[in-house]
């Protein structure tokens, strides 16, 4: 069982993932520098005909049993779950004057398709959206129970983006409290709304696509931007144009819509930097804050093309060596095609 | 001119660093994959001979002119600084809907030794105290300036940590806002001490000393830990045993510990897991707050052993896959000669 630690200096938590612990000795570095690998030499647990590795929580697949080939998108629990279902929620203890609780909560990964050496932007649009309706699918399966408090929902691509399995596939992550950033934008967002009576984010959209330099595209329900405080250089947002706090509650249409200008950022981005290491993060509404006005969902795409530092890592401020502006204009001049 | 941009959906400020900017296209992933590096070839703007390079702001040597070999530590501005003395301090503009400033501040390079090939675990403690003496010249210098609000000293080893140069030295930043998370730490202190009319710090020193199993150095003025909350594996608390909330205010021979303790922890770094990269940060009151009673500055060391996620860069929640527990037990019983 994994454990939940609170700083009491920040009030931030961590988890202290016992179920994937290493001895002190396993980090100590080694000559060539290669991170440590969880690939056991050709295996991949996400291949087709691996199935059996992990059982699925849930496959696209036109015939066959569970746990056999034939699918297209495969949801499996993480067999090194940084959180556990099992266990007393949100319960807080203390050892000494230190507050911790059990490590419960849900850590699933997406597989996005049964091919090992691919991609997100070489796939298909209509393979992403598949991709996404499994997101949406999980998100709407995990909400109902009242034990979890936010759905993080990820992408690492790429060793420096902290990958360790080469097959593509992304995560979810359902967490017994809000995380610290998740609530810090909601409160940013809730006190824009109580000032203005207006939604932060949407005016956020407004100003971007009034301005057109960071704005790198645009479709029938989205907007793609590179924002204008941008932490890392190539950062991407994309934001939904019609008002909606959570993602589960994103419809049919706006999820291809979605689909269709996430792939294209990825295509650019992959086309433009040379297949770029990224990570991307889905934000969206606490869950228990769904229904309330003031927060817009949106997803940030995080290039790892720079290092994050002392200076950042100390002081929470990040040096951006790229102008977002010249970057947009560089993405919008890059063939998605 | 750098600019200050800040991110209005989270309140973070972003440094915008056009003095260093890359050209998009410079972003391009290369095939072997190293990180730009801004060493010019071989030559070292840091080793002696080369001082002509960047004028010294400040300088230990027993005999010639400024910028002439023979100094042991010699602090420069940072050829391509985050941020600039020149400028207009703290007045807030708007671009539309965003806010921006000018990026002014300091931003200086203490170079550690006229040694090239070496490192702080290698030098010996004598030559460490002084590099933290030049810390102190250096931070009392700045503090006398109404323009800036808080000083950052940190270093970068190793490029997971993000050095672009490998000549040993750190850096100082002088910022004209109090950075987020300086002020976060600070806002939870001021609570606790309200609260209950005790540092806070003091407190979590306290409990660390009196549990011991996390405690993995003890020095007449200070103790180091492992943190109850690691981020990181090997993550390592450093605190002055006696209350004070800046850095500035260190007396000598308090500082002759520190740099015995801080050798020490580093050098049992080196040995345990073989020279890993690292930054390590110095958290100081902001300057209007280094009188007060609620803070307690102190050093964290960050060994940069895993790689930061998508989890951690969007909730975050970092997961950390080493126990505290296990690797205070381990740098305990790692010799540090």
């Amino acid at each position: 069982m994994s454990v939940l630690r609170q700083d009491v200096s920040t009030n931030e938590w961590v988890i202290i993932a016992t179920e994937r612990a290493k001895r002190p000795h396993q980090f100590v570095k080694t000559r060539d520098d290669t991170p440590n690998d969880t690939e056991t030499g050709t295996f991949c647990p996400f291949c087709p005909g691996n199935e059996t590795a992990e059982p699925e929580v849930l496959a696209f697949r036109n015939e066959g049993p569970p746990d056999s080939p034939g699918w297209w998108v495969r949801v499996l629990r993480n067999k090194f779950a940084a959180l556990n279902p099992n266990g007393t929620t949100a319960h807080l203890w203390e050892q000494g004057f230190f507050p911790y609780m059990e490590g419960v909560g849900v850590h699933e990964v997406i597989v996005e398709t049964p091919e090992h050496h691919t991609s997100l932007a070489l796939m298909t649009t209509h393979q992403v959206a598949e991709i996404l309706f499994a997101y949406r699918l999980r998100f709407r399966e995990l909400r109902q129970s009242k034990a979890w408090k936010a759905i993080v929902i990820f992408k690492n691509h790429g060793e420096r983006a902290g990958t360790s399995l080469r097959h593509p596939h992304s995560q979810l992550v359902a967490t017994p409290i809000v995380p610290h950033d998740t609530r810090l934008k909601h409160a940013v967002a809730e006190q824009h709304y109580d000032n203005r009576g207006t939604c932060l984010y949407c005016e956020i959209l407004h100003h971007e696509m009034a301005a057109k330099i960071r704005l790198v595209d645009q479709s029938p329900s989205f907007a793609a931007f590179h924002p204008f405080a941008s932490r890392l250089p190539f950062e991407t947002w994309i934001m939904p144009l019609r008002h909606k706090a959570s993602f589960g509650n994103i419809g049919d249409e706006e999820l291809h819509d979605f689909a269709a200008i996430l792939h294209r950022q990825l295509r650019k981005l992959h086309f433009a930097l040379n297949d770029p290491d990224y990570n991307f993060v889905l934000h969206t509404a606490p869950l228990e804050d769904e229904d309330k006005d003031y927060y817009l969902w949106h997803l940030q795409i995080l290039p790892r093309l720079t290092t994050i530092a002392g200076f950042e890592l100390g002081s929470g401020i990040y040096i951006n060596t790229a102008l977002p502006e010249e970057t947009a204009v560089f993405i919008r001049e890059t063939s998605s095609v």
